[in-house]
């Protein structure tokens, strides 16, 4: 029922909220990141420019003002409060957001009963996985925020702490699962919901390959830094080695050593290293250096989406109580562990249009064509993407140098 | 009774935040700004720092983290948190800095009521009128958080707006009140409050001047605006030239045009221009470059002092219900108008120490001796400055660029 | 013969300098271009390094310093002279660069002769080509030097002028080669000399496509200008938009406007806009947006190169007298006009390696693959591309925001 | 005679280019500093500008291009070229440039000759003092052009070298000449040449003081270095801590670490450090700090000037062959050791206008006014000022933050 899914995923996001101050959802801890607050209010507006506004004759919008201030990035919606200033709207203030979404949510419930025409549910379908998209968000904005905080406040509790595990699965680097070449169909063939960009599905050539069993784990990143990973440029792509000295990397972010042990931030506060748990918030940049060090390489993406298939879609997702990648015994015993959830993983393509590829007509087509440069793509979700919101060709995509999301990668090589 | 007049400075301080969420109290929107929940736990470690510590052996620190947190540039009291990184403190939450301060006064009202040498009680005086400090920069901190947002949120109702003028005394440019020169002792005598930068008092020489019967007005202003004052570099220091292009100024800071109108924000939100108001929000700049064009030069500090001797330091302070300049009409009849209060007046006069000037030993030594530098004084209060803290010895100084704070000039002349 | 080859190359460096003084070949216009001396000296650097030093025992090196002076980013041949400063290196002076070269051209003569491996003998095939790319980068470098001068010089003289032309043929947008798809095998097969990057050769699927006759010209650039290209959200990447926004752009790089009529800074000084010549100096964004203007899109790499095949890698290079593009009817009536020379033709394509890709074994490995990161192919050589230095397999590469060099592009759209 | 004394000056200009390349000339290390060509076709454009082209009815401007390529910063004088790209300017080329300068020496001469009014005989007399500052400047920016150089070429050759010294006169914090204090006129009071901003003269009252009887030397500066001075918080101005802080200082412009020794780069090339030498190349923060240090202060411009009179301007000027600052031992036996000479000595003293003062009318009026904001006062020349170009009243003034001027401090304290 959509009235009901509607209802559940709205529900979703203000859940994200409980324990928060209205201050910890206002304020903007970097230009990439979002106040969670902002969030709240641009998947609402979201539903009402591209549904209420041209298709309920008789909505009557919150606030003229709100067109302005919680657009995204869409040209053709008209001029937005630009995004580095998100932080500063301290009005209007929560309880009216939350009035705006309520107005919303009110309207939108008589729309989706009176919406026959499948135009108009594809919309409400999209506005729905937008949202999502923006949980997973709220999730590492927050993170990105409270760990600027010399306090670094406790997100969530993590009560009941990570779940205890069998013996650990230790990953090495020799646990392969190899794959024949061959002329494969890739893209979403269209049946159910899908981003525009995952489309259209076409052909392509693979060569023989094989995909690490499990994500690459922080005990081998522990490997790649103390054999000085970061120091040795030969390792790294020039625009990252550029990067590594002028940010003074050292370690993936939210990493901290203390007392000779490293330590990381989590959304349940500081923990010690989880050595079996797959690496995360690491850079293009350095998964791209960690393979070379390991006489590795990433998958592309479509390696990875054929791999990937016949696995099902299961993981640890963030409906879990612990929203930080489990270590790999508690991964399900799949062949290829681990290729949902957990971490997003890093692939070699860069995000280009499949060929045939054109968007949407109006301000919706904006959706992903625009962010075709400069960045690559990412597949599998993480342990905070909403569990259900993934699938084997959904294309994940960040600029090279980005690691406050969940990210990690998954070596191939060549057969 | 200290202990009064203790209660009543930290109470204007909570005062000041009516009607404000948390999230308005924790957001920075400039470096130069700092977040009102962070003006009031620093004016708190003040006392903790500066008294409690050192005076009170029972005492027990609130919070080992707020040390750290709350110190705002006092190197010798160890290292501090980033000043333009303070509103990324979303934590501690407002209602810990309230038990902060709770519970540092709790302590005070025992050391207020045991102190006995003429030190310590100076050193609670000095928190005192720090804490005062800090209440206008709430005030223009808030205002200009305010004015970043494109709702233009009102800070105090204006109810009663402001109060009903007898016709205005429109200022000239020739209504002036002349001074005859000679060797003056200027600086603080050492009789009551003073910050250390206000001595040693010591003689100068001064000639004949005359200064304005009362500041520049907003119509005044215009007429340089319209005269093409921001467009003719024959006008500018080279420094402000270049500021003036950087930043393309055109006007005041908070003057909109709208309709072919001019609007200022304030705290009681957007209102027309008030033409025989005094003009405020200019920068040193633009006082400068005004006095120019006007074929006047700004005073010196020591020709402010000397010629507001024997003027009552009454004026339009923030006990007022109108947190903005009051026109011309409104002020006293005294024969130099508005010399205290409504706006801070630039003077010619860099920030400089005076011959034998000392500071004081300790942390407390750094208050305002390492500020010398760059900065120009100005003198007499604003209607943000609370009553009672000005006097005619007062150095205030900002650097030559900036105006977010209430600053105004007043023009002189040699005679 | 390669004694003489090597000597003809070398030969042709040092003719690009005639006409300009020590001065104009030692300065650095901006990070991205180097200076003329700099390009003598790092290229004899690169024979000194990878050659002499390793091959010739007796080789006595000209100077310690020059090592750390000329290396350009080669991390495992040591420490570097930072690129932004190479415009500060006004010693050595030109004599010293011509003396360092004339020293090691003697050395090179006699390992010349005594060669005999092929591995030598393909790394100084290989230094040649490095040779002739700076040859490119010494004539873009230069103009842009000169673009900066409010004198606009001339770099040569334009005489005779640009060959007189029939009439034009006038490119439209629905002059197009269709070309059936399939699969196809790309890259370098290894026969004769290629740089790293163009092989391994491989097999692509490619479908029904159609490349424009010609590239577009100013003509159509024009048209794109006056219809608002510049100054619609709509047709650009987000990226680009961006840029359009901080660097003002309104046209491609060089163009400007006198009297109402657009001319170009050329390497023969200001010349009226060629309505008829290939667009030149335009970024990948511009390249792009056009694209989507004209409701087209910018071939693959694939595409060019397999639509390339059985077209003569004749065209307009730098051996010409006319230092710029030429206009279409100077074109040959090749099926496809100019693929090769004029303008580097923008492809869809991010540079990445290709399946199987490995770097060469040490140093000389960092010569392309470092770079695969956020750059977009271009296929063809321009007018300053030295004759005979092309391929169709050819791949040069710069960022999407980059314009200093002779870039324009061809239209593709599917079939 | 003034044509005799136009003619010595202006070939001491073209004097200083020996042994220069035309690159060498041409290239802006920064943009404080200025290529030397620049400097010798600006000189020659003030003479042109404000003598020539207004007094001379039948002069013919050498080029229309040069009024706006070489005016420094008259806004009066129409547009410029901006300052950070001097270094562009290839062309004109250094033959160009030198004819300019006959053209206009050649008119010069004419105009020399015929000349009978006073304002027109102190405009040329402003223009050889405009060219003798810029004879100074010369000097110290072919330093940091060669600074920047890691080949730290020579300016010139240091034969003989630096003249034996007698003795050491080892210069310590005890060694003072105390003033009494008092009424004093300061200022230039008209008779000979004076820059507008050194008058005009009037009184001031001072206190009794003492100056140290030498400047700072090197070897006092190490003391500072080795007892923490740029790691000590305490000691710096807030502006200067900063300062410290993001440019990473730890020693004077120019030194240099060597096998635990320190250098200095010099117009001789690298030389160590000598320990009796006033220490050069300091910052107004650094000179500060330093007092701040020894429990001193730096004097006034007043107090300067008043000890000062007696002093012959005697000193180590441009004229010597040693281009750096002598150890003390080589000073005059005067009381006051090296007044005049060496080292610019940084005042405490904002650089401010003197009560009364008026720019001169007209462009030239830009001359010193519009820069009296954020600049600090210096006197009595230095080691390549142009012997003879000094003045007890010559006021001297650089931002808090430069240091490639031959800057030193001589430390006052109260009596």
């Amino acid at each position: 029922m959509l009235a009901q899914r509607f209802a559940v995923v709205r529900r979703a996001s203000i859940d994200l909220c409980a324990g928060l101050t209205e201050a910890d959802m206002t304020v903007q801890s970097m230009d990439d990141a979002s106040p969670l607050k902002w969030h709240l209010a641009h998947t609402t507006w979201f539903f009402e420019t591209f549904l209420l506004i041209p298709c309920s004759p008789n909505y009557s919008p919150f606030s003229a003002d709100f067109a302005f201030l919680f657009n995204s990035y869409y040209e053709a919606a008209g001029p937005r409060h630009p995004r580095p200033l998100r932080g500063l709207l301290t009005r209007p203030t929560l309880p009216e957001v939350l009035a705006y979404r309520a107005h919303v949510d009110d309207a939108m419930a008589f729309l989706i009963e009176a919406a026959q025409d499948d135009a108009t549910l594809a919309l409400i379908d999209l506005g729905l996985h937008h949202e999502q998209q923006h949980q997973e968000l709220m999730l590492t904005d927050v993170l990105h925020l409270f760990a600027q905080n010399p306090l670094r406040p406790v997100y969530r509790a993590a009560n009941p702490a990570q779940p205890a595990t069998a013996a650990p699965v230790l990953g090495d680097l020799h646990d392969w699962v190899a794959v024949n070449g061959g002329r494969f169909t890739v893209g979403h063939d269209g049946n159910g919901f899908a981003f525009d960009c995952e489309g259209p599905s076409h052909d392509v050539l693979l060569r023989d390959f094989a995909l690490a069993a499990q994500p690459v784990t922080n005990a081998q990143w522990c490997a790649f830094i103390d054999d000085g990973g970061y120091r040795n440029p030969a390792l790294w792509l020039s625009d990252g080695w550029q990067t590594v000295q002028r940010e003074a990397w050292e370690a993936p972010l939210y990493w901290e050593r203390r007392d000779d042990r490293w330590w990381r931030m989590t959304l349940h506060g500081m923990h010690p290293l989880d050595a079996h748990a797959p690496v995360s918030h690491v850079s293009y940049f350095e998964a791209d250096a960690f393979a070379r060090w390991a006489g590795k390489r990433l998958p592309t993406e479509f390696e990875w989406e054929v791999a990937a298939r016949g696995t099902a879609t299961h993981g640890h997702f963030a409906d879990s109580l612990w929203l930080d990648p489990l270590s790999g015994a508690n991964a399900s015993a799949a062949r290829l562990r681990q290729m949902f959830g957990s971490v997003w993983e890093w692939t070699a393509s860069p995000y280009m249009s499949y060929p045939g590829f054109r968007p949407a007509a109006g301000a919706v087509g904006e959706y992903n064509g625009k962010f075709m440069c400069g960045q690559f793509v990412l597949r599998g979700g993480s342990c905070v993407t909403p569990a259900g919101h993934i699938r084997a060709t959904y294309r994940n995509f960040f600029y090279p140098h980005q690691r406050w999301q969940f990210t990690g990668l998954r070596l191939a090589e060549d057969r």
